[in-house]
């Protein structure tokens, strides 16, 4: 989890890595870790690739750590070419711990300030400025942003390579993200002395809408994406009515306008309760460059790269707000993540790494600036 | 709670009343107290009231109490009779901490044994004989039961006596009590990446459980009161989708074959999940005898005794299986109970404990056995 002493640990172990690999590292006032193999040419902005080190409660080991680690690869061992190579780690990239999520690359391409940052809440009570003073990672540096260009290899997380047994994906966007929590207060009272007519059943009106909200796809078809992943009611007895209950919900779009029809409809099903927004990313759309870019280095590997939206958001849309950006997708087993089980074949780590080495290779040698689109 | 540090100060602060009072204090082997005030006649086994001293996490201070104290205020002043007068305070009435709930009263009656009782596991994980030796109420002793009479004042718990403006009644039954958990499995994946037909959804599961529950209702009609008090998902976190979801349903019904039939319905809609029974106890008619003396009890004092049947279950219920048995309700404000705003009037609170004390001189006074009803 974010900023905790695992995330130290790891943190600690990735910063020795690049050390030895001789890397110049720079860490921002949000605690994100810009790892700068030089280019030939020092004049030029170097191509960023990274992805996140922390995880959730129950994460596996590739989601994030897969993209970092990749990088750090290919900084190794690549040849020199005129623009360097950013290896980044972004903080609090799942939200996990705080919200938003990718909280520490929005903050590295200016969409929230480090002020806002540091007093962000975490589940645990402890403020996010707090946590990253504890493990020692508030910095002073700030990143190479914009980029030329950023990539960020990841696992897909989700079932679609799999099913297809494709090995990889050139990533053509991200669908939009909005995050809410609800509460519906209500009065505790007894279970048994207590009429329906005359109860305020705080758990009632959080289930019922929990269920509205949950049925929402029948009415916005099954792309959107919706899961209530925490309910907590108070006072949590078999035999008192709810006096309090929350519920989060997770709705997914790749459409803007129908994201926002859902948005309101969840709103509407709410209006009994109190609606505190804690995340919201409109869909996002790569940059098609270096999508076609993902695709020529996969085929010159025999491959070929499936074209998919990211169900998952990912630091890469963060970075699509300032430089030409997109994502290349390693087959997720059984569409597992989030969950200790999450795996990939090492067949298909080898090939995305090798994807990933000759993208970032035909990017850095690219002296001329990207005309406007 | 039941058996806490909490409970064993009142526990000691009842027994040194009891000392005080000169009445001999008994405990039994789940830790059910039973002080005696002896009879003129020893011969003749005594008349009992009391109820319980342990109550909900956010409880009141009538609900239970009350019952005890009247008992024992009522033993403390009464004049010498035929029949004594044991004063009970019995365990883990409440049920908020071991299931099920009434526990001390059923093992007193026989309907549980103590070794049963004894290793039923608390919410915390704590057995209950661990508790109960862990405070040093596992007594050795047994209590007169059956009792001549079981009598209890207690507060209403709801609205009924409050909205009609009536100052007590005399309870003639119980409604049935079911209690169970259902938990539901499913996978653990990530909330973005995992499309609606390929997600297993054990949150949304329980959330369609639980609302299909609460609306039975409107099947059975009003008088079916449910309860879900209790929703956890694991892992909780909003952006995955839960492994796992438990939930508590608490069914109340006053008549058996309907009660029945509920639990049928909330059977069939929790067939994907995995249900524990935690109590279950058929609605309880009271003997006819004790209400009509407490009827009488209550014009002798210039007050009308409403009628009517306990939404809660009560240890009154419990006695009901060993001797003729009935209760006094006194009202509560607004209904308000198992919560810290619990309160009754102080008139009311005089007008029952007097009218208890009328029912019990009467009762203590009848030295013929009861003809078979």
């Amino acid at each position: 989890m974010a900023l905790t002493e695992a995330d130290k640990a790891g943190r600690d172990l990735f910063a020795g890595w690049v050390a030895e690999a001789g890397l110049s590292l720079t860490i921002d006032a949000v605690g994100n870790m810009f790892a700068l193999k030089a280019g030939t040419n020092p004049a030029l902005a170097p191509v960023m690739s990274g992805s996140h080190l922390d995880t959730v409660a129950t994460g596996g080991r590739f989601d994030g750590a897969l993209g970092v680690l990749a990088a750090l690869a290919v900084a190794e061992t690549m040849a020199p070419s005129p623009r360097g190579l950013c290896v980044a780690n972004f903080t609090n990239e799942e939200g996990a711990r705080f919200a938003p999520d990718m909280l520490g690359s929005l903050v590295a391409v200016g969409g929230l300030s480090v002020a806002a940052a540091r007093a962000t809440e975490g589940v645990d009570g402890v403020a996010l400025g707090e946590a990253l003073d504890g493990i020692g990672y508030a910095g002073a540096g700030t990143g190479p942003i914009p980029p030329h260009a950023f990539v960020e290899l990841h696992v897909e997380q989700g079932p679609v390579l799999h099913e297809a047994d494709a090995p990889l994906a050139a990533v053509i966007g991200v669908q939009g993200i909005s995050w809410r929590s609800v509460v519906f207060e209500g009065e505790a009272n007894h279970a048994g002395a207590t009429p329906q007519r005359l109860r305020k059943d705080a758990g009632r009106s959080a289930i019922e809408f929990a269920a509205a909200a949950l049925a929402l796809p029948e009415r916005f078809g099954d792309e959107l994406l919706v899961t209530v992943g925490r309910v907590v009611m108070e006072p949590s007895l078999i035999n008192v009515i709810p006096a309090r209950a929350s519920v989060t919900v997770d709705l997914r779009h790749p459409d803007a306008q129908t994201l926002a029809e859902a948005d309101a409809a969840v709103e509407a099903l709410a209006a009994a309760g109190t609606v505190t927004p804690l995340a919201r990313f409109d869909p996002v759309v790569f940059d098609p460059r270096v999508v076609d870019v993902i695709d020529h280095a996969a085929a010159g590997r025999g491959l070929s790269a499936r074209r998919m939206i990211s169900g998952a958001g990912h630091d890469a849309q963060m970075l699509a707000r300032v430089c030409p950006a997109a994502m290349i997708f390693a087959p997720s087993i059984d569409g597992i993540s989030h969950n200790p089980a999450e795996a990939t074949d090492a067949a298909d780590i080898d090939a995305a790494v090798m994807v990933l080495a000759d993208v970032i290779a035909t990017l850095c040698q690219k002296e001329t600036p990207w005309p406007a689109s």
